[in-house]
């Protein structure tokens, strides 16, 4: 398996399925439409709808009944990006080496198109059913975006995250936040997939054992990019979590070890996976790639 | 009937169902939680979950099923009070008396809090399977919730309000605004009602026409009581629309036309009710009192 044209073939799959719930040319009103596209098309590797759809291939499900909430998951990761750039929050002016939505559209319509894109998200997971998703597993879906998204999950993340700037962090936070803030998504997007794949039981549990691993892996990847990378790969500017004294693992731990604790979670992702077939290849590879970009580059 | 016995006996019902949707003493995040509580118990008048509750009850459905939905309106109406009110859109510091949101708890925190309310209507009203709501019913509301709150309803309305602010205005304009930022969730809030309480076409094709009328006619009731009114009343700051140069019905067509239009969509909203018998009574009384108070108080 090709990574490279397989990521490339299944982002345009899920490009498209966007583009046909927020086409180019609404009919009203033009500007929050334009906000909404601007960051919804603005350069995102669609790594949780990736996922989402890996893991209904892992369990040979339907990847078409899948796509709603592929694009669910999207829209919410979207609005999420562009709440926590505004000035109140993490102040960034730079996005995926773009202009932050506020700073092109202003304040009060980054707020509303994160609104929207929220709003929308759940909207495209109710249609499911409209495209042969059984009422029964498009609420149970709704469940599970809805809890990975809100208080107990992203939003609660973020919140815990705004409170713990500016104090010295220890590791139980930083868990903390990043399960909720990064993690509890991609979790939810891995279980997504597995159960509108009509998952059973116990490849549902290892899958939630690997979106659990990898949830966290991801974000510590992350961070150690921001920590030593460059803008080049992060599309945000380099060290800017240290700047903002934000909470990361790198800060706490040290580069080196966060490093190994990224690639432990790594191996514990791809034990969950041991049993499954040919088919998680795809689940296996993201997650070795994620890992591996952060901790085996040059130099590294 | 007396009304004002009946709103405040559905209130305090609605009123335990939030709470149990959103506990005091949450275990994390404790500030999100705060200030997500501070505005959902913050002195609202329940209007929209006592219009859906009344819709139900008008079409002979179980309110206890109804609940759920209520919650889930409230909870939208809540979070797009928190978001309006922000310094980028329309910088109140003031709202039912009381500091605003962000004035207390910080912009970020307010954002979140708007955020977590909204996820958390759509958590409640899938949840609704579980009081006994069917899957399929469930599904169909939740596509009514978020027409009604997303981009071609309420949040369309505030980006269109938003892009307004300042011009002058003309009638098609402040109609185009009223009927999705506050019409839209008034309409859905019925026809949520009548769903749940599962009305055939023809009553709900009623409703809907009362949901459509009344829902212009409280904006504008609003408009008339901001232009005039006092605090006493409104919770706000009076003549604040004017200041803001919003776009209102007072503004473009003056008070006694506004008055005017006020009482025909009543009219109007009364005789989609004419074939129901007493049990919509709550729906013709509310509809009534919210425009006889801006329209036939003393002096007018």
């Amino acid at each position: 398996m090709n990574l490279r044209l397989y990521l490339e073939r299944r982002a345009r799959l899920v490009d498209r399925a966007l583009n046909r719930y927020l086409p180019g040319n609404p009919d009203h009103p033009q500007r929050l439409a334009e906000s909404m596209r601007y960051s919804l098309f603005g350069g995102g590797k669609r790594i949780r709808p990736l996922l989402l759809l890996a893991a209904t291939e892992a369990v040979g499900g339907d990847i078409q009944r899948a796509l709603p909430f592929a694009c669910a998951v999207e829209l919410i990761h979207t609005y999420s990006l562009i709440h926590d750039d505004l000035p109140a929050m993490d102040d960034d002016a730079i996005r995926r080496g773009k202009p932050t939505n506020h700073v092109v559209f202003g304040e009060g319509m980054a707020v509303l198109a994160g609104d929207a894109l929220l709003t929308l998200a759940f909207r495209v997971a109710a249609q499911s059913v409209a495209d042969g998703v059984s009422p029964r597993h498009a609420i149970l879906a709704i469940q599970e975006l809805a809890d990975a998204a809100g208080m107990h999950g992203m939003v609660g993340g973020q919140a815990a995250d705004l409170g713990a700037e500016g104090t010295v962090p220890d590791l139980p936070t930083v868990e903390f936040i990043h399960i909720r803030k990064t993690g509890a998504l991609i979790l939810a997007a891995v279980r997504l997939g597995a159960i509108v794949g009509k998952a059973r039981p116990s490849p549902l549990r290892r899958l939630t054992r690997y979106g659990e691993c990898f949830g966290l892996a991801f974000q510590i990847a992350d961070d150690i990019l921001d920590a030593e990378g460059v803008m080049a790969v992060t599309g945000k500017v380099a060290g800017r979590d240290r700047a903002r004294q934000k909470v990361t693992f790198p800060a706490v731990v040290g580069v080196p070890a966060a490093r190994q604790r990224a690639r432990d979670l790594l191996e514990h992702a791809l034990d969950a996976l041991a049993p499954f077939p040919r088919s998680a290849n795809p689940l296996r590879q993201i997650a070795t790639f994620v890992v591996a970009r952060a901790c085996d580059g040059p130099g590294r």
